[in-house]
């Protein structure tokens, strides 16, 4: 069975989807619990405007706090140049530029067309490759399954949009199903298709669980050779045209699964059930999901997971 | 892509999951919906003493009304000879008997222990036998995943389990993940082996969703060739050792799921949704899973299913 990333985005993508604002110093508890429970990379924020999205304000804080946990790689996501340079001087380890299938995607999350976002990409390479050598980068592409704007997406689509990055420099593209819109036949499909053409660029998968086959696709995945899992503990987030459907999939139900399935990822299951309590007092009037919380580990469950730093 | 079997067990393992009572008439309509949505099989209650279970004491009626539905195979479920008797009385077409693969479950259960289980399956397989050889009798293996009770069980104890039912001379052996126990990797190895051992005996699969990992066992055991797949709309019931967690595979998502990876199922999707209303009637305060009722159908979705009869 083989060892796998779980990055955690619930820090950036969770709380970025709800209109409450986390308070810095309970931002600082939770990312610190889940650092201490073994998860290895945590996409703490965006770097974005603060008037665009006030619960990213105090990204600079929150990076210059986690760069503080030891082991952590600490990730951030940023949507322009202006962003990247930002978070390139902050430290962080990793960068993810998010970059949509769709142009009607692009106008609408980031106001550029895919010539302007490949403009974009070219000067965030240069000026990584130049002065920030160490910070890894990667392009995460949305709606690579689908677009609530534009509707099915072809595979065709999404992997010229991936190679076209690749070709731009950056070190991996991931595939995000930001709609939820994937199925396991397509993303098993999508995932062989991005390692054969792209080979050691082909990057994770970022799935939601807006219709609940997140951890479905997740096995999909799995066979098709997918080592790095993007999930937000508690499934915060949530998608504002969709009432009721959970964000991203739930940190604790797919590391229950891994685990389970006798993967590796590090992660000591009973910590990560315990950082779950951070993000509740952070948040404390917003829902939260997963099962795993609700119904605990399994009479006889031997976790696989151990921290290992 | 398959023609898949999906058997609606909400009237039975959902309904007697929750102490509310729907009424008999409300039964009926929801039934009746679910019927006309095209969901080809509904496992619509258990015959069992009114006294255990005041859920079923309509049984009778349920089965009868039932089988004024065209097309509908009428399945019920009942623990023992003298439930099966009055089942195959009341002219049901399939009929499932419960069989725990751990002995503390088979006592907590139904109350006997494994030999005296099996005496009870050979008695009714003797009735069938001789009076109603139309009569589909299937072995449903309680636990055969894990036990809330046992704890784990090995692949060989639910394999051994399932050849002893299939020489007692049952028409198929299906295995149930009765405690949300179940992980992909091991439903795709049990399946596999009980497909090998029992030929066409081999049943289908009956998933509840205790951890969030139902749908993503449905992956793994499609993989494994399985064709017939136990789920219940609104994902009612639930497990009272596991607050919160939900109960069986919710019909909804698992249809669309499976119409999206391409598979045939019969079942019109958006009649299917409208079927939920009347559950919603019948149980207006109990509540409700599923993620696509909330999020609903992606755009440019085109449904594969169709009301073949």
């Amino acid at each position: 069975m083989a060892t796998l990333l779980i990055s955690e985005v619930g820090p950036r993508d969770g709380l970025q989807s709800i209109t409450t604002v986390m308070p810095t110093a309970a931002k600082h508890r939770w990312i610190a619990a889940l650092a201490a429970a073994g998860v290895p990379e945590i996409e703490v924020g965006s770097f974005v405007p603060a008037k665009l999205l006030p619960q990213m304000a105090d990204i600079q804080q929150v990076v210059a706090q986690a760069l503080t946990l030891p082991g952590l790689r600490v990730a951030a996501l940023a949507p322009n140049f202006r962003g990247a340079q930002a978070a390139f001087e902050a430290g962080v380890h990793k960068l993810t530029l998010p970059v949509s299938v769709t142009e009607a995607h692009s106008l609408a999350n980031v106001r550029k067309t895919h010539a302007q976002m490949a403009d974009e990409v070219r000067n965030v390479v240069a000026l990584r490759n130049e002065r920030y050598p160490h910070i890894a980068l990667e392009a995460g592409l949305s709606v690579a399954f689908g677009c609530t704007l534009a509707g099915a997406v072809s595979d065709d689509e999404t992997l010229r949009m991936a190679t076209t990055m690749a070709a731009l420099g950056v070190d991996e593209v991931g595939l995000s199903d930001t709609s939820g819109y994937a199925e396991p036949v397509q993303v098993r499909r999508l995932f062989t298709r991005l390692q054969a053409e792209l080979g050691d660029r082909a990057g994770g998968a970022h799935f939601h669980n807006t219709r609940g086959q997140g951890l479905a696709n997740v096995v999909a995945a799995l066979e098709a050779g997918v080592t790095t899992f993007d999930a937000s503990q508690g499934g915060i987030g949530g998608c504002p045209y969709a009432p009721g459907a959970s964000g991203n999939i739930v940190t604790e139900d797919l590391v229950w699964m891994l685990q389970a399935m006798g993967h590796r990822t590090g992660i000591d299951l009973p910590a990560l059930l315990q950082a779950r309590t951070l993000l509740r007092e952070g948040l404390p009037d917003e829902p939260l999901y997963g099962h795993v919380p609700d119904a605990g580990l399994p009479k006889g469950f031997v976790a696989t997971g151990e921290v290992a730093r």
